[in-house]
């Protein structure tokens, strides 16, 4: 009889329908990137036997593909924000980080990560993570470099900047050159290998097993082509990243992101937030997602100006890359450019990564406009507007902040080929299983399912609306909120 | 033992847990809406003994809130739109409703409407309603007199004319004024009376019943404080509506609808998809809705633009008036304006009902300008690159269709108040469960729920993408798609 039901990661397997189990542990943590693997430490540490199984064959998920970079502050700023002349206030993140969350942030996740952000960053260090103490003022994507602060959000942009006081809050670990993900994770696996923690490469969570009263108690694992069954005495935490890799998902969640032509994932199939959903937990925000296309350094970039295909400005330059390439994705046109003029032109840093070649050239912006075939007197007009007001410190239009204006008066005049259909946009999921900042899976009338847990991108956490995503705030959250839901698996008693 | 376990909308009782069934039918309906009757009049003629569950004391739903129309043709054209002088192919029909279902429209669902659509609306003929066989050329929201057939979409405007045959395939029962829904539901409940079909009112769906293997074969039913278990020998049709009404899920689905002040609802408080989601169905496109201001007619204000707080125009305004509003929400800012000059100028008939008033007037635009505190230039400009296209027959910009072209250029001028937090903008949700078109309520690897139908609002069916809705195609989808799922389900044989 044992294993004849139809289950999958749709349909829970039922506890009583299990003729054997094959094995057993406190805490069965789902997915080894950086949610898993701080679950997996905090589970260990708080004396649960803990799983920690992998689809993959080797730790590192999608973090180990990004920069490495936490969002961190407050509690009056780190070493590196207070050396380089900033303090951060509690409330001054708090601010920041609910209006990042867009309408719907999670005032409860905020108010807990706010205050324990900083508390969280020392976590990181204990755990072996070094941070220099350095600070890059200009306005970048990652340090090439292996310092930590930059500015890596819309701080000082409007409407963030009338918000909260600004201040740096991304931190990246000292490595040389991008791509520090790798070293967080080879860090936060090495401490994994530290703890009494079982680690299951090469295994598929097949299906979650609940028993009649609807608590999770266990999962089926698949390794080899072989389905097994594994007990999970206090709770299953379920890291298995986002959905960004699954199509199906999201054209029929996040259709605007298919746009996007540069998916940043691993595995990402959806299959943890499917688990969830198998079981009652409530998907949430599965609309929004992180999008980017690095179009700056050098930072006086940003005092161009970028037009749709109708020739208009959509949105203030001077925030976070992702913040304008989100508003370049909700634009019904897929021709974008940045328009410069010879005092600002510099070739993007990542131009060629990023496919962002010259669009036109001109002596006159008429010129440019005839160039890029678009309508008479649009692009024009919009240049005559933004440099009118410009010329007087002001953005009527969008809020630009002053330090980032300056007519566009200097010939030859530039437009930056930023086409959605061509250039390099990057993207990953922020909708996810509606989770308590313990972790606990709710269903939607918001009361959790018994024994389930989800952190990273398979919940929606503090990142949840794509116009206020800020670097660092992806994994910010999942190392932040993974390290909870690890801890009130383990001290959960036995259902 | 009997109801002891915890069951809710988000948590089905286990068949093995019902002590008694109080009570047993072969097709349990839940909601007395277009979709619900429908349902249960399909599946009362195939033979079911059919249960009809609602919520409210009265049938009616939502759909008794509407003005009835529904959204038919193909086929040739029905007598109104052939005495009209429109010949409608199915292959137009199919391809607007492709185009208006947005990037995931569902093929199989719009396959089987464009080909069966004519011959729906012969049955809700042989169900007694009522058409006129006349038909109003004038751009309307809904016949004030007893006329059927209109414009209700975007068929005639970019980009739905160079896909599809502009066909006119609004249908509305014959009903002195506005408000014809009244008159299709008196209508279907009148058909349901005659057939067998056990209906309870004051009656709300608690939560589903399955069995071991997954299957639904129940409901716990709520009436005068009281759960009663009923069992479904063949299936459960959930036709209980969206989830307009409930704001938490408005939250964290569709913050952008919040936006909107006038949600168009009975009780739509998602119980319906929630019960689909607590057995694995999955729930698709939740971020979307309809969105409306009625700002014509007269349809001479189409010749107008609309402009945002940055004085931009944002789209053709020879859409269809959900369409123009879709883009409104769409937009970051509050304040809206339709531009009109003397020669157009006219108060819409909706007016005092919908909240728009006489923003700002002047002998210039650059006096309209600075009364609406406009940046300098901006609005200005925006008039002043339309009005030179639109001198040559053309808008390059938004491709507003020749007809509706005119240089805004005979003084006074009057921009009428649109704002988003002032005028009424109606609003329901297009988002649901995934079905097949027989109704069947699908997991999330597409694979169906035994035993669970749904329809109407529940389902996400033919209208799915906001700037794509016309008038029509939420009752024509429902009251087909109802039928569908009515017979599906009548015609399952017992699990």
């Amino acid at each position: 009889m044992e294993q004849t039901l139809p289950y999958s990661r749709n349909r829970p397997c039922r506890a009583a329908a299990v003729a054997r189990w094959d094995g057993e542990a406190d805490v069965i943590v789902v997915g080894f990137g950086a949610a898993g693997a701080c679950a997996a430490i905090e589970a260990a540490r708080a004396g649960a036997r803990t799983l920690l199984v992998e689809a993959a064959s080797a730790h590192g998920g999608t973090s180990a593909l990004s920069g490495g970079e936490i969002y961190v502050g407050g509690s009056g700023g780190t070493l590196q924000q207070r050396t380089a002349g900033f303090s951060d206030d509690t409330e001054d993140l708090y601010r920041y980080l609910m209006l990042a969350g867009g309408p719907d942030a999670d005032a409860d996740k905020v108010r807990l990560y706010a205050d324990h952000s900083l508390a969280h960053f020392e976590w990181l260090q204990a755990q072996g993570l070094v941070y220099k103490n350095s600070f890059i003022a200009e306005r970048i994507v990652e340090p090439f470099t292996d310092d930590c602060l930059i500015w890596s959000g819309s701080e000082q942009a409007w409407p963030f900047c009338e918000q909260a006081k600004p201040c740096p809050r991304g931190h990246t670990p000292q490595w040389e050159g991008l791509g520090g993900g790798k070293l967080l994770m080879d860090t936060l696996a090495a401490r994994v290998a530290e703890l009494p923690v079982e680690v299951r490469y090469d295994t598929r969570a097949q299906a979650l097993i609940n028993d009649d009263d609807g608590r999770v108690c266990g999962m089926v694992l698949r390794s080899a082509g072989v389905d097994r069954c594994a007990r999970a005495q206090r709770g299953v935490v379920l890291c298995a990243g986002g959905f960004v890799m699954n199509r199906d998902m999201i054209r029929q969640h996040a259709p605007q992101m298919a746009r996007s032509n540069m998916p940043i994932g691993t595995v990402d199939d959806g299959s943890g937030i499917q688990l969830g959903q198998s079981v009652g937990g409530h998907a949430i925000h599965m609309s929004e997602g992180f999008v980017t296309l690095p179009w700056y350094p050098p930072e006086q970039l940003i005092k161009g100006i970028f037009v749709n295909e109708q020739g208009q400005r959509f949105v203030n330059e001077d925030g976070y890359h992702g913040r304008t390439a989100q508003h370049i994705l909700q634009q019904s046109g897929t021709r974008f450019w940045l328009l410069l003029d010879q005092d600002i032109y510099a070739e993007p840093a990542f131009s060629e990564f990023a496919k962002i070649g010259i669009g036109a050239a001109g002596e006159t912006w008429d010129e440019v406009e005839r160039d890029l075939e678009l309508p008479a007197g649009s692009l024009t007009g919009t240049v005559a507007v933004y440099n009118r007001h410009a010329a007087e410190g002001r953005d009527p239009l969008f809020r630009k902040q002053p330090k980032w204006l300056k007519p566009l008066t200097q010939p030859p005049f530039v437009a930056l080929d930023c086409r959605i259909d061509h250039a390099v946009y990057f993207s990953f999921t922020l909708g996810g299983l509606d989770t308590r900042p313990s972790g606990e899976v709710l269903d939607a009338s918001r009361r959790p399912i018994p024994g389930l847990y989800a952190a990273g991108r398979t919940a929606c956490g503090l990142p949840r609306w794509g116009a206020g995503y800020s670097s660092g705030m992806s994994l910010a959250d999942a190392t932040f909120f993974g390290r909870q839901a690890g801890l009130a698996a383990a001290s959960h008693a036995k259902g």
